[in-house]
């Protein structure tokens, strides 16, 4: 049971940012730019699904059940199939994305770990593959504010629902609307959502 | 020496800010709102310079000596003393400070080391203290921030300057101006400043 008193159909992030609508609204611009917004040409080539998956690895190593589902299920989306998220998050090194994007996934989890834990050496490999300024910049600040997400979701003890469906239905809000509030606020969960 | 070409008169998360306008747009006006915020009549009775001793423990415990050294400043500056914030980020329980405000700090402390370490007993004491809903989400949500700012300050490798001469005047401008863009961008750092 979260620690405040959230509506029981908005579980997860969803009542947090019902809650406060001052803060959640740069919080979701924030979200929106940097999981959405399109990079001048030639600064970064990553796409909406490798930010996905950065934001899906952050939160299943914060063991963040919430944004992992839904991250997860956004990735799955925009990437087509459903292997890369769930390879990338047993294991970045065997995972079926190109280096680049494995010395990036390999920065945001040192970001998750500590922001000291970032090592030339990781920046390094990053560019080696390729990896631009923007690129890299960008790496960290989705891990960073990703922990951001974690800590308050968890922080704050609230529900994650069990069933997938719900997930489906946020997934496909996440990936088809994008991270501004929805016109009247959130709409209710699929009927059988079960809470935990 | 910073993993991205930055401005070297614009350390730690000065010069972050510079890079991305449009990222660093949200960033600010997040944490206006939280630490200069007033909130409704009765549902916080949280002072900016207790809100600034929770960015300032966070930064702490996070090693981020930036966001440490800024945050410290402006806390003193608000307080009007120093040794209120030194005593937090040493002992919580021996600080000079309300029951209340030593429950709220542990939560922001556990927040800090995880979403999920942050415990029922935990936030029990602060309402037993006084704590209000709003209080204790925003004890939470302020210590995400800061662990957000302080792994993106950390994880690019910005650089922390030795004088404290430059936080004299960092924290004087976050006091009296607050966490928006100074117009023009920021002012050049006192000169007698040096970098680690």
């Amino acid at each position: 049971m979260p620690y405040i008193p959230l509506p029981e159909h908005l579980p997860g992030i969803t009542g947090l940012l019902e809650y406060r609508l001052d803060t959640a609204m740069p919080i979701r611009e924030l979200t929106q730019i940097l999981l959405r917004g399109d990079a001048p040409a030639g600064e970064s080539s990553l796409t909406q699904g490798e930010r996905e998956l950065i934001a899906a690895l952050v939160s299943s190593r914060n063991c963040t059940n919430f944004c992992e589902a839904a991250h997860t299920k956004a990735a799955d989306l925009l990437l087509g199939e459903t292997e890369t998220a769930r390879a990338v998050k047993a294991d970045i090194e065997t995972a079926p994305v190109s280096e680049k994007m494995k010395a990036l996934l390999q920065v945001a989890a040192l970001t998750q770990q500590g922001g000291r834990d970032v090592t030339p050496a990781a920046v390094a490999r990053a560019r080696q593959a390729g990896a631009t300024d923007r690129e890299i910049h960008d790496t960290v600040l989705i891990a960073a504010l990703f922990c951001l997400y974690n800590k308050y979701v968890d922080g704050m003890a609230t529900v994650a629902p069990t069933d997938p469906a719900y997930y489906d239905i946020l997934g496909d809000r996440i990936v088809n609307r994008g991270y501004n509030r929805p016109p009247g606020g959130h709409p209710a969960p699929p009927p059988a959502a079960t809470n935990v």
